[in-house]
């Protein structure tokens, strides 16, 4: 049995999604020189576990460390790898624009939406392993401060309006997800105001290893017709 | 590598969740007669995909075929077993009692709270595999309608609204609780009304393959001090 381990790691840039992907070198048994999750095999000598394992394959393919990173499901089935047999431990990891740059040269950031409109052709079924981790983030987001770990440490609330907006693909009522956000209690108020345009904007903060914590009102109550300021 | 499924099957009865445990045989290499959730191999050459697997591990098992199985995680380290290196797929599968009769004789139903109080200790890490089930259940019950697969299919609210009750270990306002399961449109009105003590109460039915529904509001909103009628 092949059982190995796939991360979708996604950041936003340009008020998009982006997903890092890592190009199977040349010599590669199947799907030569075709982008991939990266993804490799638990090494029973070297990992003690499966998160230990999750992370020093995305450290050594990607050179990164996100705050954060969740299992999404195992796929196994007869017809995934040509090989046989063969069954993938799928995690979806988010980081911070600001500590997303890759020290690997055969790494790229490419736009969520470029490879669902087929742009690019992924190896294996990473496309479905792809749609299965944005759709555990988008219900995620509907419920609960996950999409948290794509905004900067300290940030503005419209920033992170944003960030959901681009997650759920909706725009968002301003008070409405302003309520949830901030019962939710997960950010900080650094005292810190910014003269704007209108009146001043505060400067939240929220600390890398807080939890996740879900709202008591579902964030689509907060979906709107126009884009909020 | 090692890599099993296990199932965490659970039911409701006498007002208590219980789970389906299975008896290891007294030859087992490891924890020989001790109490185990039913699980086995993937088998490269009887299952064409890891969810067909699950199925048939729990018919061989169990004996029995629940209308709603989901995968929690897979857990993989070095400890949990014996032998070495082992990864199990586990799964929270739930059942109506009217369907819960195992056709095995090495299984037993056993209330959860026995297993949490180690009045009966399990094999392996599957404590552990129980807790982590749990949780995913108590968790998908503040915001979905997932409890609805422990119920028989023709139902009256308030066996559901007691069904959440021992999932959340909660009490619930009664006036909340049937919003939030009525707006979530998964029961439908059969027509019929029972002549109780008070005024009549309807019958409801869902369809066994119906999706889980988010609700708009979660379902700690409806939590309250003393149990409902």
């Amino acid at each position: 049995m092949i059982s190995t381990i796939d991360t979708v790691l996604l950041r936003i840039a340009d008020n998009e999604l982006q997903v890092l992907l890592w190009q199977r070198p040349q010599d590669s048994r199947a799907y030569p020189d075709a982008w991939a999750l990266p993804g490799g095999w638990v090494s029973e000598e070297q990992d003690q576990t499966l998160e230990l394992a999750t992370c020093r394959i995305l450290e050594q393919k990607a050179g990164l460390k996100p705050d954060y990173i969740e299992q999404v499901a195992t796929i196994g089935n007869r017809t995934r790898d040509p090989d046989g047999w063969s069954m993938t431990v799928l995690h979806l990891a988010l980081i911070r624009f600001s500590c997303s740059e890759s020290t690997q040269t055969n790494t790229r950031w490419i736009s969520v939406d470029a490879v669902r409109n087929k742009a690019l052709t992924l190896a294996f079924d990473h496309a479905e392993l792809l749609d299965k981790a944005l759709e555990r983030l988008s219900t995620k987001a509907r419920y609960s401060t996950l999409p948290l770990y794509l905004a900067e440490q300290e940030l503005k609330l419209p920033e992170l309006q944003r960030i959901y907006e681009v997650v759920l693909g909706n725009p968002l009522h301003k008070r409405a997800f302003r309520e949830r956000i901030l019962s939710a209690e997960v950010l900080e108020d650094t005292g810190i105001r910014i003269q704007g345009r209108g009146s001043p904007a505060t400067i939240y903060r929220y600390q890398p290893d807080c939890a996740v914590r879900l709202f008591d009102r579902m964030m689509q109550g907060a979906m709107g017709e126009s884009i909020s300021e």
